[in-house]
């Protein structure tokens, strides 16, 4: 998705050669107006694919998951919570995932009420890294007799291997725009 | 907002005299499509105000904060984390609010530079109880030089005083659906 690599090289800035900080269109401040470009790329990517329902991450997944709605006939979106609030009171799916930038173990829960059997589930996130998120929420997917329809990322790190796990575990995986490498501040693109 | 009461009504859920569940269309499962009547509504209850950025705080409130957006003109949406990812190295305003259902304390964070001097800025949430996260987020509103343009919450919880507490500090408060008392079970509206 072209608008959305020019986003990421003039909006988006480089940090080491692992780092790509968007925080000012994706994830802190959001840009809702290229959101709603972004979730129609992916209703674009998904043409065609079932979709009862879109699972994803709080907190960044959500505002990414709820811009794709209106492109797959509004399915509800489901977001996985990293702490149970005392009204999370009844059974819920758990599976663990590492945060990559904020360097903790995080253990998504999603109440078993909101996945059910036989559902095709499309999982979205803001970023695929080493895709311990996305493989924690295929988990729960699994768990709840559940079918994971796709996965899909707005920015994918192509060199931490998320990707190739996932299409290992027979997803489909569809990501707008793909790193191939983070240099001293560059960042270039597959 | 009667679309909104009788949804709570139906769909909701209230335990003890303190708690009401929306975990089915608001703030754990997303119903966007009914999400973008209370963006409208919001955009009707604060017409001809004028803001230049809304703020909201991660998890739930994000989708809230995107679903108002269109209707006020595309106003960028910034959300307060309540942890500081690895990548939140420049300078930030943090502020204490306490989680009613969560029976914690975070510190809300928002990066300086998406906060400028005289930008009017509105508040939006999902819930208003006590008033703790609003008036944080109003706190880092001032800390920034900005200006409080209102504060929104989807569901207000009457009985639990935080919109007195933040029409005291002088802001302007708009809640979509007022609930005066939780009473084994029942809900009744103000």
């Amino acid at each position: 998705m072209d608008a959305l690599k020019n986003k990421i090289l003039t909006e988006g800035k480089a940090i080491g050669t692992e780092i790509v900080k968007v925080d000012g269109f994706l994830n802190h401040q959001i840009d809702v107006k290229f959101l709603e470009e972004i979730g129609a790329e992916f209703g674009k990517r998904f043409a065609g694919t079932e979709v009862d329902k879109i699972l994803t991450v709080e907190a960044s997944g959500i505002a990414i998951a709820c811009a794709a709605a209106p492109n797959f006939n509004y399915a509800p979106v489901v977001f996985a919570k990293k702490a149970a609030p005392s009204t999370m009171n009844e059974g819920f799916y758990e599976a663990e995932a590492k945060s990559f930038t904020k360097g903790t173990v995080s253990k998504l829960k999603v109440a078993e009420k909101f996945i059910n059997e036989g559902e095709k589930i499309l999982i979205l996130d803001d970023f695929l890294a080493s895709g311990e998120a996305s493989v924690a929420l295929a988990q729960i997917v699994e768990m709840a007799g559940a079918e994971v329809a796709g996965v899909g990322a707005v920015i994918e790190k192509g060199f931490q291997g998320g990707s190739d796990r996932l299409r290992d575990m027979g997803y489909r995986v569809e990501s707008l725009a793909v790193i191939e490498k983070i240099d001293d501040g560059v960042i270039t693109f597959q």
